[in-house]
């Protein structure tokens, strides 16, 4: 069944603009619901896994990091690409260990999100890690990142005072918020 | 004063790769805090501005719209990019009668918002529109959007299900769930 195939756009030609080491940037011909063409520029992208870590103190484990394409240090949440092959939740296993130096075997999966869906495919899975276990921290040799341990509440504030601008982080944050201040939600999504 | 200049990379060459209707994409050679080089591909974007909808009958106004890189019907809140020389809170105002038919003098800037910050520097502001009037729906040729009025508690339940799945839009709804339910809040960020 074709839901709401009234607002459906069909391809007409898929070309291939740019294969980077990370982006691969497409632009298709496209027919409308009415009947006319247009052009569609986007990115194809493999998807990622972002994670709230809950520390043993009740804290969240945000990172510090600089971002390139906003030239600015930035407050997230651990997350990283998926590799070929790797599900989601091995997705964020392994950066969870690379990026902040914990590991967890108590992993729940609980939304997925599309991140910008005006010119990208790109599909991140949201994860909520406890029971944390220290081990050593490997990045990989291009990432620099620091441990940002916090209260959810202060995370918040960060949020409302717009320290934090990270969409994955602010989703990912909003998820906690709940999660860890109203229990019969916590019961809900943790189940 | 460079905060955190430790996780500093700086440009060494910046290298335009592909400009399109929508999409600019580069790619930079960079030098990381540890001397080391590295390179950095990313899409320069113009911003985009999203709004929340608040009708008179206290629902909040989504719309379902097709996206072509998903290759889905989605569940959104209204939103465009910033046209040349255009301010975030005018491009709202046109997004919003363009897309919806709806007018509002009574327009608050909630918070910015970086989506992807792992390759591109799109910064998008989050707007409340309160007070609306119905005018004229134009929509640009190649959109295609129906009307969605919600209860914003409705809303909420289709994040959590998994609905929902567009970021600046969850966002967006996390931020209307505090305003319309905790009055304190409310009082805060839209004084």
């Amino acid at each position: 069944m074709l839901k709401h195939s009234n607002l459906i756009e069909k391809c007409l030609e898929s070309k291939s603009i740019f294969t980077g080491k990370l982006l691969h940037v497409l632009c298709d011909k496209v027919v409308l619901p009415n009947g006319r063409e247009s052009t569609r520029e986007y990115i194809k992208h493999p998807g990622a896994s972002v994670v709230i870590p809950y520390l043993n103190d009740k804290r969240v484990l945000l990172i510090r990091q600089f971002r390139y394409p906003v030239n600015r240090v930035m407050i997230e949440l651990p997350a990283g690409k998926i590799d070929p092959d790797e599900s989601p939740e091995n997705t964020i296993k392994r950066e969870l260990e690379e990026e902040t130096g914990y590991t967890s075997d108590n992993i729940i999966n609980l939304c997925a999100i599309h991140t910008s869906v005006g010119y990208s495919d790109e599909l991140l899975h949201l994860f909520w890690a406890y029971d944390l276990k220290a081990c050593v921290k490997k990045p990989d040799y291009d990432e620099n990142i620091e441990l940002l341990p916090m209260n959810i509440n202060d995370a918040m504030e960060m949020i409302y005072s717009g320290e934090i601008t990270d969409a994955k982080s602010i989703i990912g944050l909003f998820w906690a918020d709940k999660i860890i201040n109203n229990r019969q939600f916590s019961k809900r999504v943790l189940k």
